[in-house]
C-alpha cells in the first residue's frame, strides 16, 4: 500500500522552494523587479499558495532571510571579543555582499515607506540579532575587555552602522579585509578607558 | 509701457514652487505614495514643466533637499573639533526628523533597487558633505585633537553612520540629547592614542 502523501512534508517543499526562489530573482533582477507571480512560477507553486502563508513579499523576503542566514550568525564566544566581533562582522558582510544583501536592500527600501515593513525587519531581522550582540558584549564588559559606561545597544550600533552605510549608501565597498581595522577604530573607543 | 515678463525669474518662481510642494507632500504623504502629477498640482505648474527641468521623483527630491539644506550644514571650524561635530551632527538630527528625512529615506530607497539614483544621491549629497567633513578632520588631526592613522573618510563614516542607521531602520530615536554622548563614544577611539 502507498502511504497518503504527508501534507506538512509538501508543505515544507514548496516552502523552501519559495523562499529559495525569492532569493535567486531579487539576487538576479532586485527586489523591486520581481514579482509574487514570478516567485510563484520558478517555485513551481501557486500564487495563492503563496499569498496564503505570507502577507506581501516583505513577509516573504524578510523569512527569506532568516531562513538563509539561520543559525550562521549566532555570536561566537571565545572569551577574544575583538577576534569574535570579526568573525562575526566578516560572516554579515560575506552576507551582505551575495543575493542575501539584495533582498536585504529590498525590505529596507521597502520599510521606508511602510511602518508596518519596518516594524517587522526589525522585529525579525535586526532586533534578534541585536539581543545577541548585545549579550556578547556584556560578557566582554564583564571580562573587563570593554567599558561599562557605554549602553550595549549603543555599542552595537556603533559596530555594524557603517556596514549598513556602506552597503545602503553604495559608498566604500563591502570587503572583510577591511573589518579589523575597522573594528578595531570603533573598539578603541570602547576599551577600559 | 509694462516692462515684458523675464522668463529667468518665473523660472525661478515656478522651480521654487516645485521644489516646496515636492517638500510639503512627501513630508505629509510619504516619498511613495507622491506623484509627478500631485506635485505639479501643488505648484501651481504643469507636469511637462516638472519633467523638461527634472528627470525623475528622485532628482526633483535631490534637488529639494540641497535646495532646503543649503548652506546650513556647511562645516564649523571654532578650533574644538568635539565641540564643531556636535554642532553639526545636531544640525543634520534636526533636519532628518523633518520633513527633509522623509525626502531623503524615500530617495535612499529607489536608490535600492536603481543605480544610476544611487549615484546621483552619493554626487549630489553624501560626496560633498562627506569631503567638507573630511576636511575639517583634517584640520583636527593637524591641530593634534584627532588621531593621524585612520583615513578621514572612515572617521566620516563611523561619525554619521550611526545617525542615517537610526534614521532607515526606525530603531532608537534621532534625537539631539544624545548627540554629544554618542560622538564622544566614537571620538574616544578617534583620539591621539
Amino acid at each position: 500500500m502507498t502511504p497518503a502523501p504527508n501534507p506538512e512534508r509538501r508543505n515544507e517543499r514548496s516552502r523552501r522552494a519559495t523562499l529559495d526562489a525569492t532569493i535567486a530573482l531579487v539576487g538576479d533582477r532586485g527586489y523591486a523587479k520581481v514579482t509574487i507571480e514570478a516567485i510563484a512560477a520558478r517555485a513551481g507553486v501557486s500564487k495563492q499558495t503563496i499569498y496564503r502563508w505570507w502577507s506581501s513579499k516583505a513577509a516573504l523576503a524578510l523569512e527569506a532571510i532568516n531562513d538563509f542566514v539561520g543559525e550562521a550568525i549566532d555570536f561566537p564566544d571565545t572569551g577574544d571579543i575583538a577576534a569574535d566581533l570579526v568573525q562575526q562582522l566578516n560572516e554579515v558582510t560575506r552576507l551582505l555582499k551575495g543575493p542575501i544583501g539584495t533582498v536585504f536592500r529590498g525590505v529596507v527600501a521597502d520599510a521606508q515607506g511602510d511602518p508596518a515593513i519596518g516594524a517587522a525587519l526589525r522585529e525579525s531581522i535586526t532586533e534578534p540579532r541585536t539581543r545577541l550582540c548585545e549579550k556578547r558584549l556584556a560578557a566582554a564588559i564583564t571580562a573587563g575587555q570593554l567599558r561599562a559606561d557605554v549602553p550595549t545597544r549603543v555599542m552595537t550600533e556603533m559596530l555594524y552602522s557603517v556596514v549598513y552605510y556602506r552597503l545602503l549608501f553604495g559608498t566604500d565597498a563591502l570587503d572583510v579585509r577591511d573589518t579589523p581595522q575597522l573594528l578595531e577604530y570603533t573598539l578603541s573607543g570602547l576599551r577600559p578607558q
